[in-house]
């Protein structure tokens, strides 16, 4: 069995490392900020640099917020590059910006170990449960060798292409995300104004050409008024971000999803930082004058 | 068994109305062109007007294109109404005006008939395996009455609320359709040209939370390329239409929806009025001055 470090553990992370311990994987962990204590009560040794924790490794898996902490990781002080990485493979499931992953990926490829990219979807819920959906970029050897990993921790596990496929493909993810929710928000409060009961609306619509995971999930949020993330507006408004910087560099127009990007920049300015982005409702509430819930 | 009338063969009223007649029900019909073969051999009675098949019918169902073709169709010269209509119920499967939909209803009610407003998704595919989305807006005891008939037609049936809510809702349908089409077509064009696969991409993110009906079956019309209809870009482009007539005058904004509009307004500038919604893509494709397939 192969020996794992799992570095960061936040509120993906977490759930995930304890999916790889209970499947019996020895794990070698760190994290910036205190460890919940259910890991160490797991068995985890914790270490107190990502170098330490990758040294003892064959595989090193990250899980960190934005691009900028996965390249303190690896290459900042202690960082996993200063490890003896022969012949070992860096898995990098944050979710992060492509071109920077190809660059990450390089620097990893010289010091002798292989890299995926392997973001995932899913949320904290799909993390507990091991079904996240886990988008994978790099070489078929790497995809194999980390496989039973993935299956710990995921269920529907595709190899999209070389580095960087796997984030481009998470990026793609959070683009139609987004303007599923913008949707559903649109179509509720327009039932609602004209009379209709959105919940009614949603589930009739369940059944046809607009159902989707966002209908029946965030719609409920949404009909429900529960705003408890889930995941977060801002770290959407990151990926989002991200995203139109990418279409940007790569001379393609998002016109929906840059709509979308106001939404939240709006929901924030209504205090909805920290809400779950099916929130984003509240703006089209607002613009329309009217509330699909009777709370307000 | 109640005697059915049925105005309107088009595309969806074909195959309905061959479901009505093989689940053994008499049916009258009315179409203003030329008969599908198929309908009088499957022992329908063709009647010259829509008063004449409504004479005889117990239930007198309709679907045709847009509004003043049922104003048409109920109130024009030897309209439904010129029929006896006492202790019928009169079923507008078409997609219109919630708001026209209304004032229909309170004509037919004054001259003794019962009105349901049952709109349809799925499409001619759905229309053929007698799978439809039905939503239904009326009284409960008109629904209950015609519901053995939307079976034999359909298979989510869900009565939304009074009569309106029906087309509400099948414009909630439009609404999310329009953005998730766009969300979809954003998501792959960025994707491809970004270096991936746009249909590995695509199977990837149907493991997810963007999975969607769109992206299943308009995802693979967008990477194979065959953007036969379906349904029409401007057949879209008068529903969606609708839906911002009636949000602008119910004060609902639909930023989301108005811009999906901009976007078919492109696509029948490059000619595609016929082709399937998915079409819109060829804009998105056309802005990034990039094909998501090799065959162009």
């Amino acid at each position: 069995m192969e020996n794992i470090a799992f570095i960061g553990l936040g509120i993906m992370g977490v759930p995930m490392c304890l999916n790889l311990l209970k499947a019996g994987y020895p794990v070698n962990t760190y994290t910036r900020s205190h460890t919940h204590p259910s890991i160490p009560e797991a068995g985890a040794h914790l270490c107190d640099s990502p170098r330490a924790a990758a040294e003892q490794a064959d595989i090193i898996i990250l899980i960190v917020n934005d691009t900028p902490n996965v390249e303190q990781v690896l290459f900042g002080e202690n960082g996993v590059i200063e490890a003896n990485l022969q012949g070992k493979v860096i898995v990098d499931m944050s979710t992060i910006s492509p071109v920077a992953t190809k660059a990450f990926a390089q620097r990893v490829q010289a010091a002798g170990a292989d890299y995926l990219d392997a973001p995932v979807s899913g949320g904290d819920v799909g993390a507990q449960a091991g079904t996240l959906s886990i988008m994978v970029g790099g070489s078929e050897s790497a995809f194999q060798r980390v496989l039973p990993l993935f299956q710990v921790m995921g269920k529907n596990i595709t190899h999209v292409g070389d580095v960087g496929a796997g984030q481009i493909t998470k990026m793609a993810n959070q683009v139609i995300v987004a303007q599923s929710i913008q949707a559903v928000a649109e179509a509720l409060v327009l039932a609602s104004k004209a009379g209709a009961d959105p919940e009614k609306v949603r589930q009739a619509l369940m059944g046809g050409f607009a159902n989707s995971r966002i209908l029946e999930v965030h719609g409920k949020r949404m009909t429900a008024g529960t705003f408890t993330p889930g995941f977060k507006v801002n770290l959407h408004q990151k990926d989002i971000t991200s995203a139109l910087n990418t279409a940007r560099e790569l001379g393609v127009a998002l016109p929906g999803a840059a709509l979308f990007q106001q939404l939240l920049s709006s929901c924030i300015a209504q205090g909805g930082s920290e809400w779950d982005h099916s929130a984003v409702i509240k703006v089209i509430e607002q613009l329309a004058n009217h509330s699909i819930r009777d709370d307000s």
